[in-house]
């Protein structure tokens, strides 16, 4: 069921209408409201939202009350109409200055997807997997607003049977389905937020598909972790939707057993039905869904400072691949095709195991809303370019 | 032999008077002289390097002149006097605003310590160490100024026999000593930095603490590397030297076999004689040689943007832990007590595996000047603080 932008949702981004400079906006239908012009407030005139979302819950709500009210007047201006611009008229930019980015790895499906695949004859999950949610740092710089094109990675890569590795452009490029949290109040070092000041801290929520080089990741990773086979690119949506928007997604968390340590637990620990669309080339070919995640979102903040790392306006921690229990469900093509051994048969008589240059992916999303419609997420989508470095 | 703060030295920080804004300066023995009142230019007046280092080689060198030439001035203002403050009278904040930062794992001695306290019947190094440098991105948002308290961190980790982890503080907590390098000029997403244009890129070296928990490290690392076990704090000096005082510092690289892939390959490439010092409470522990690392700066530029990966102004990659091939060059207590297994023996009987609360570790480092002087870099210390998180 996809979603709409109606009024029950107003995500912010940051747009350039054709004659000015980048502002704050809130999308409404196909349009954007220049919240700058609309309400006066000189927050909404920079070019990222991360001075009005360090101000916090209380102006969060202010304004979409603000803005909610705008468009239901009956003035001659209906509905901030003056303050209104077609999408098709501006250009969308990162709509933050991304801090520092983490991605998580909880889902439990996911894990034991990636693990029967590379560890076929052993444990699905590592033992440290049902007691944390495990994340790691990626690079903030090379996070790219949905519509950056994606140039395919070179790098080192070791072919089967061989000691050495060779260079060249990445063989088995793929993509990874995720929900992204953008830290809005920032916390001083030292003093780690509990699992329950989620909603203090965090202010919405973006689409993120973390496109990841498989070969480069395999030869690259012990025993650091992930490097260069992530680093090239993340996208994310131009819109972040605001929690408001997603009060009536929040469903119960699955049952984790065991029962995680004290400072991962809290009675207002949620999950969130989204329901998230993978097309390439137009052909929806998976529909992860993310209200089966493990750790929440709040867990992962929770873990991510437990330690008294302080958390910053802009940080952007993502959730980790998302993936249900059959094929139509994961979140990346190295599940889809089975680590490359079956691949999917699209419309054409085409196939795929991992993308080819010129492939277009699309993240789509929607969440529960009120009554039986759905809210949007803002859609993540790029285009691979062949590599530009070969040798 | 250390190092002085002379005319041939002169590195760039972030100080604040009693009675000001932070502003950019350059240390002369123990006093900061005020760059923008001496010389006038705006982007000294910033609270950063950054704009200053973006500007690229040409105005380094030309800032470098200006403040030679004034300090060999004649007139009544000697050696810009008028403008120099001394250390004892400012404050020093972090002199650059960090983007990514990026830790790289290049001492091979190192990595062989690690392997073979970790893995003692297994190959010292990992099948991929030789062909690339290894590294992983850090928090950004935690890297802190010499000086700044360091919080012991509480987390998970699991005791040796129990299935099940624990939350507390770290009993584990070590340093990782390091050169940091900083870069200045950015580059674009899809345009990789040959190995060759490393000058023209990075701006100078800080000294880096990366502090690191051993044992929270231990349980979370696989498969997606260090997170928590790092992300809580990582000191750096307040004083970055510029790569110009260090022109009289570059040795020959190590010999690589099996020879890197061409990438990796350049006959601009250098290594650095920097000797680094580890002191623990005002005892000399260690004495790690940074001239033998295995993997240049130049090296892991090229190879951190070889998948087309952005850098930025403000990026800070370190060498990874610094260590010789005895226990007096070691760069971590991890191998200076041969995994907590070989205490060390401290003056008035005292004895060390990792650090304890009220410890205070500080690094300094000099090197190789112009004749047989030795050009000191900043000193980067922090002082163990009680973990506030127990349960």
């Amino acid at each position: 069921v996809p979603g709409t932008f109606g009024v029950d949702n107003l995500p912010y981004g940051v747009f350039t209408p054709g004659d000015g400079r980048p502002r704050v906006g809130v999308r409404i239908g196909d349009t954007v409201l220049d919240l700058h012009a609309a309400l006066g407030d000189e927050v909404f005139a920079e070019p990222t939202l991360n001075a009005f979302m360090a101000q916090g819950p209380a102006s969060w709500q202010q304004a979409r009350e603000r803005v909610t009210a705008l468009l239901g007047e009956k003035s001659s201006q209906v509905g901030g109409a003056a303050h209104r611009h077609n999408l098709g008229d501006v250009s969308l930019a990162l709509p933050f200055a991304v801090a520092d980015y983490v991605d998580f790895y909880s889902s439990r499906q996911h894990a034991e997807n990636v693990g029967r695949i590379f560890r076929p004859d052993g444990d699905a999950l590592m033992p440290n997997w049902l007691h944390l949610p495990i994340g790691y740092h990626g690079r903030a710089g090379t996070v790219v607003v949905s519509g950056t094109p994606v140039g395919r990675p070179s790098g080192q890569r070791r072919e089967p049977g061989s000691e050495s590795p060779v260079f060249g452009p990445s063989t088995r490029l793929d993509i990874e389905a995720e929900v992204g949290f953008v830290v809005g109040v920032p916390s001083p070092l030292g003093r780690p937020i509990p699992a329950a000041d989620f909603d203090k801290h965090v202010f919405g929520v973006a689409l993120v598909n973390d496109w990841s080089a498989r070969d480069i990741q395999a030869w690259e990773y012990v025993p650091l972790g992930p490097f260069l086979g992530k680093s090239f690119a993340t996208s994310i949506s131009a819109w972040v939707t605001p929690l408001a928007a997603l009060r009536h997604a929040r469903v119960p968390p699955p049952v984790q057993e065991p029962e995680p340590l004290p400072y991962l637990r809290s009675d207002e620990d949620f999950g969130l039905d989204i329901e998230i669309e993978v097309s390439l080339n137009g052909h929806v070919v998976s529909r992860p869904p993310f209200r089966d995640m493990y750790w929440s979102p709040a867990q992962q903040l929770a873990h991510m400072t437990v330690n008294g790392a302080s958390a910053r306006t802009g940080d952007l921690y993502a959730s980790g691949t998302v993936s249900g229990t059959v094929r139509g469900e994961f979140g990346s093509f190295l599940e889809m095709s089975w680590g490359g051994r079956d691949p999917l048969s699209l419309p054409g008589g085409e196939t795929r195991t991992f993308l080819r240059d010129g492939d277009t992916v699309t993240l789509t999303a929607s969440a529960r809303g009120s009554g039986g419609a759905r809210v949007a997420l803002g859609e993540v989508t790029g285009t691979i370019m062949p590599a530009v470095n070969q040798a």
